[in-house]
């Protein structure tokens, strides 16, 4: 039996919760969790925003932890190891997208908290091909949100061969765009945050910022009109996105890593005039993963954390769901 | 004196009309236009629909013809060369996007129709640097239609560098599709033209299309979803661009040439979910131009063109507007 916390509803508290995993697959690995990061889709689907909930339903996809057991057929990892695990626990590795090695893409992968339960337990089972070792010289307790958070900001870098040379743009100083600006600055590039709260401004810099701009004053955001190679956006919800179209230089990008549920009311024109894309993508596959790993080793990038024990887990989830974060929550033993 | 055909009011009917070009500037050439394709921005503009222009207005931005005589400065052309012209006349030269190769989006650049008049004329100007040679082996009185509707659809091929292996989709089979069909069939891939046309379907196959899908046909649509890398838009009316969305495979990417006034109402969840982008372009940089040319040259490919004189110029210009043109309508001498 493995013991976790699940919530029994909608909204509801976690608590305690045992299952039964049953015989470990030949493919897959248990993990013995040590730390787990909150995420807001972790949020998002404890209250089933998505329509995608099972309840009872164990949260957690920031998931660090050591290789507890092991499947017949890994030989990847072994036992004893310490190992993350992120949104994404399985994918079916022989569909073109995968073996182009874009498993994230894979419609058939499997989430960590959806038709299976997930990181706020003492155990989580996963697939070997998702379970990604942890590079010496990363501090495990921190890194679980690099596995949802960090990665999630970090893949369109990689996907867009981002030159270090791009003027690039960060909507939302949170939970994933305080990692944005870590990783964008040792990228090389000029960074610029867009941010609504004055309080977080010498922050933003800290973190790698090297200019802040009001997103609620218009006239900082006409000033920057034309400017930006990229702008990965990280909110969920809805900004007047024509004037971000207006702020992109030729060919510039509008992408976007966190979810709107409101539809992108885009003008056409702008899009033509000067060949500018919008454009979106989850986390990153293995490899990717593994990149960013590596990369956040070298130039020592880890996130902004608070830490809670297990046993508080629902004070923790409050301070997310206040917005209190500062900037990413963590459950550790 | 240059002798034309303009416009004295919004929708008004050509008519005869003489001005003075003044001194032929250093950097500029004078061309005897011998033909003129009617674009579907000639009646926009001559409508002024986009709010930009001003009367006595001379349309006409899809010339061919000779120089006639050359500017103080200009070497890269000659008196009697054959030459094309589009929808730039002039361009800045020195600006950033200039030196990087793309003329076609620097914001100075100058339309041949808008500010100046354009080759609805016995003569025309232009910067030499926006006046293309045509190579040896075009048939010169179709190739008007390259420099605006062939270009268009040409630039996103060599802007996204597309693989041979791509599947592809063009909406709307018109004076633009018509030539996105013979482009991608000699690009090497596989094309699928939408129409909501059943009476097309024979001839955009003999165009290049290997398969058509009725756009009307909901059923049709379904059954694509997850197939194209590229879709090109060349309508100018609404769709439902989120059934086309779906209808990309991961990676994918929604590109319009047409301009459609209504904003795009766009989900972000298929965006992000399979890294989907959706992205826009006008015409092509003059390096562009000259690879469209010979790419074209290469392969036999040319518009499909209905020719009238300049005396039926209203008559043309009606054919397009009643949507008959097949496909695309030029004047010639």
């Amino acid at each position: 039996m493995i013991k976790a916390f699940a919530a029994k509803e909608p909204g509801g508290k976690l608590e305690p919760f045992e299952y039964d995993p049953g015989q470990l697959g030949s493919e897959d690995v248990e993990i013995d969790v040590e730390s787990c990061g909150i995420c807001h889709s972790d949020i998002s689907m404890l209250d089933n925003d998505w329509g995608l909930t099972e309840y009872p339903f164990v949260p957690g996809h920031e998931v660090v932890g050591t290789v507890a057991a092991i499947g017949d057929n890994v030989s990847s990892l072994k036992v004893g190891q310490k190992v993350g695990l992120g949104w994404h626990s399985a994918y079916c590795n022989d569909c073109r997208t995968c073996e182009s090695g874009d498993h994230n893409l894979c419609q058939s992968a499997q989430m960590t908290i959806a038709g299976r339960h997930g990181g706020f337990a003492e155990k989580v089972r996963a697939q070997a091909a998702a379970v990604i070792p942890l590079p010496e010289g990363i501090d495990p307790d921190k890194a679980g949100p690099l596995f949802c958070g960090g990665i999630t900001v970090f893949n369109p870098l990689a996907q867009f061969n981002l030159p270090p040379t791009s003027e690039v743009g960060v909507i939302g100083i949170g939970g994933l765009g305080h990692l944005a600006l870590q990783f964008l600055n040792a990228w090389g590039c000029k960074v610029v945050a867009f941010s609504s709260s004055e309080e977080k401004k010498q922050e933003a810099k800290e973190l790698g910022a090297h200019e802040v701009i009001n997103s609620r004053n218009s006239d900082e955001l006409e000033a920057a009109a034309g400017r930006f190679d990229l702008i990965i956006s990280t909110v969920n919800v809805k900004l007047d996105w024509n004037t971000y179209l207006s702020t992109l230089a030729p060919k510039g990008r509008l992408h976007f890593v966190g979810a709107t549920l409101e539809p992108l009311d885009l003008e056409v024109f702008p899009l033509i005039m000067a060949q500018r894309s919008v454009s979106g993508s989850p986390v990153g596959s293995p490899a990717t993963i593994r990149k960013m790993l590596d990369f956040a080793n070298h130039h020592n990038i880890e996130p902004v954390t608070e830490f809670y024990s297990f046993d508080e887990i629902n004070e923790a989830l409050d301070r997310l769901r206040e917005g209190k974060a500062h900037y990413r929550v963590v459950l550790k033993r």
